[in-house]
């Protein structure tokens, strides 16, 4: 599959398949402070220099956002899609 | 186009085309405010029980995320697929 043919869909089932039993087990607030853990990460990442590292950071935040709305049953794609993609998407800064 | 069809690049460039620009000149640590502005609408959503505000601040903090993402010139689907959907995805708790 093209990197650029990867759904958002296909993306958070991924992680539902490879991770969603623990975390489910965990709950939604212990795992909000793991996603934590990750924007945290990301701070640092973004006040620094390193490429590659910031890369891994944004993945990480994407995928602990798949595990936090595979636990609260949000489909991302259909949320998205309500909010960015309708007749109405907003306007300036969002 | 179906919206289990949405790829994350697609996503990722809508988000360019209708807010980079503005997004650009504020930086990227005052558009990591705005970002963590949403996270604590996505926190308090799941402290709720108001599934329509939940999904919309799932939305918002993906397209924040795609907004920290043009501005700091990474490919989200790469990075995903760098870290994620190799050959050496992470086990366990990622």
């Amino acid at each position: 599959m093209e990197v650029n043919d990867l759904t958002i869909a296909q993306f958070q089932r991924h992680i539902s398949e490879k991770y969603e039993k623990v975390d489910r087990q965990r709950g939604a607030a212990k795992t909000f402070l793991w996603f934590m853990e990750e924007i945290g990460e990301l701070a640092t990442a973004l006040n620094g220099d390193d490429k590659a590292n910031l890369e891994e950071e944004f993945a990480d935040v994407v995928a602990w956002l798949c595990t936090l709305a595979n636990i609260t049953d949000v489909d991302l794609a259909e949320a998205i899609k309500q909010k960015y993609l309708g007749d109405k998407p907003p306007e300036g800064h969002k």
